[in-house]
């Protein structure tokens, strides 16, 4: 991403629909440093400290797993209607530091991480960086993808061992994956003892359409890692995250158990423990909230569906008048897939960024097998709604002139 | 490590001399959190914000290495005067993070790590954890045994690659690696193309004796990455710390560039970035001391030394009274090393824990090769001192009884 970074800062004034980032107009840091205290006090109590014990153990090392997994557990329940216990919780640096914690914990060199195609970068990274393969699925329907991937994988001499899923407006298509398909998806990982790591990051920003149950919810026989963030819930430099291992792993108790206590140890090595502080923060936030983050996310919500809205409209005005173009309408998340009659490569993006003054993100850059050459990434998150107009307006001359010179 | 938490949460009433955490009489996390303004300000000043942009662009995500960069560059430079380019500096999630992330990108599966025995658990797990081995040092002269731990490595097949060491006040030693032996290792490092982890984590805490210049400081071939972390000198749940990288590795400036940037790219897939509220907290502080904090480690430092004294004292009233025990006078750190005339194993700590109130920590624990059973790690540095008296106290009564038993 150093690339589209690089693009970002040589060109300031470019409305960029590059990075998936929540809005900052939701931030509410001043407020939030202030329920440190409601945390001390719970803590406290709790134990029975007084106050200014608790805020200096605090300050200290303090437990591997965190120490808000029975807020956090509570908040996965009202909000997500996942019922695990805190005890299966690791609190981490954020859901990337879960997700490289599960993939350095359960892969051994060469050992297999599925994924779709395209894909979340950050998966790829963890599987690379943890000397796992990362292969991606075909595109055909997913649960029949998945068998042909594991055969293939395993056909390899290679263990498939990861499925890694976004099935909640996924980043970076904002496909949602159907009940059908997740009920498919768990009965192969049942039977080929895949562990799934489901990634619920944008699973509380759904503009419209009935909630599917996660796969950790429709889960019966121990496949799923659940992992969780609050960078878009709250804000990203929180850096709090966690992930959560079922009750029974495939069935047995005490393979969980021994996955936690490794993962914990594991933990203690990349990290030691999350700061404390930003769990305070995180964990008075909840406290404030009665542990729902419902009120929160509610105008955030709002504000990205109509940023959606207008996203939307905007290209049927004027991208669809200059080509043949199609994009989805995603039900919620950060991010809108448009598919151009053209490919764009680095090179358009620079252009793009220098000429007409907005910066977009080339599906290929997601992709596993270096594909997707015609497919546009678009994130609305983290803009004003007329730069959204601007910047829609800008692509549009993009791809008019584009299109002209492709022509010839 | 969890052996030792368990046997605390059991006896909450022993007084333990386990776990080698920073007294928490110094920290101010109610003023240090006001310190973020500060930031906020001077971030605002540099970049041309103004604050409220500043305070949103904090909550964001941000640059993968970190935004305290020059303020901790200044530090090295007025504290332990290391002269650094801030563009070498790679914030991470404290040290241990540093420790992870550059054996990960330094050593591939099967290469070595070369550490002291005993060593810090942290740089065992690290390695481990990447597939590295650990080899440890034999207990000669530093410099032969470095040789020959190098020859006996390259004799099995394998790759040398990090040497990892904590040369002030070494964790679990507490000696002082001289600086005579320091040039010796430099030469060796740079002849076998070795390069040197060092940990400076201790540094700051000098009781008495002329400061040694550090192992990055000597250096002048560039083999050195220094690492440093602010939870000792401030409080460990900032989880800030970091790994400096030498401006020419190995006379490279073209490889330091290179490493810095596949550390920066494995930092974003280990943990995206370092939580920009605890670096502002961190950076806050710094420019409120003008970039020293050696104001802030004085008062710390007297108290330790103060601890040393009376644990010292202790030692030589009760414990020599009852066997030939023997220590060590550590001139600064967290640390004591006792040898006792019997060895100390588990249960040893569970009886100690249990029947005399006072936790100790086997130095096998820290053994790469099992040994040192006969050996104790005392931290002194968060207890009281009247603590420290009754603790020690309570360890000679043991002392006593053990080695009537042992004499049986």
């Amino acid at each position: 991403m150093n690339f589209l970074s690089q693009v970002e800062f040589e060109y300031p004034k470019a409305v960029s629909f590059a990075s998936g980032r929540p809005s900052e107009r939701f931030f509410r840091m001043h407020d939030w440093l202030g329920s440190i205290e409601l945390f001390q006090q719970y803590d406290a109590d709790r134990n029975g400290y007084d106050v200014s014990f608790s805020s200096r153990r605090l300050a200290q090392y303090g437990r591997t797993n965190g120490i808000i997994h029975e807020l956090v557990a509570r908040q996965l329940e009202l909000d997500a209607h996942l019922h695990c216990d805190p005890e299966n919780i690791v609190i981490t640096n954020g859901c990337q530091e879960a997700l490289s914690l599960c993939v350095q914990e359960l892969c051994s060199p060469g050992d297999v991480v599925i994924a779709r195609d395209p894909t979340y970068i950050g998966i790829t990274g963890a599987a690379l960086g943890a000397g796992a393969d990362i292969v991606p699925l075909g595109e055909t329907d997913l649960a029949v993808a998945l068998r042909q991937t594991i055969a293939c994988v395993r056909q390899d001499g290679k263990r498939p061992r990861l499925l890694y899923l976004i099935p909640e407006f996924d980043n970076p298509t904002s496909t949602v994956i159907s009940v059908a398909d997740r009920n498919a998806i768990l009965a192969i990982a049942d039977e080929e003892r895949i562990i799934i790591l489901e990634d619920g990051t944008y699973s509380m920003f759904r503009f419209e359409g009935s909630a599917c149950p996660s796969l950790a919810k429709l889960d019966r026989t121990g496949s799923v890692i659940y992992l969780h963030t609050y960078s878009k819930l709250l804000c990203p430099s929180l850096r709090v995250g966690c992930a959560v291992v079922p009750k029974a792993l495939f069935g047995s108790i005490d393979a969980s158990r021994q996955l936690i206590a490794s993962l914990s140890e594991r933990k203690s090595y990349l990290s030691v423990n999350t700061s404390q502080i930003n769990q305070a923060i995180v964990g008075g936030i909840l406290l404030a909230e009665e542990c729902s983050l419902e009120r929160i996310a509610l105008p955030a919500r709002d504000f990205y569906r109509r940023n959606r809205d207008i996203l939307m409209e905007e290209l049927t005005k004027s991208v669809a008048a200059h080509c043949d173009a199609r994009w989805n309408a995603p039900e919620g998340g950060f991010f809108l897939t448009l598919d151009l009659p053209f490919p764009l490569n680095g090179d358009d993006v620079q252009t793009c960024a220098r000429d007409y003054g907005v910066i977009v993100m080339p599906m290929s850059f997601f992709s596993l097998r270096d594909r997707h050459y015609n497919c546009v990434r678009f994130a609305f998150s983290n803009l004003d709604p007329e730069r959204v107009i601007t910047g829609t307006r800008r692509f549009a001359h993009f791809v008019g002139d584009r299109k002209a010179a492709y022509r010839q």
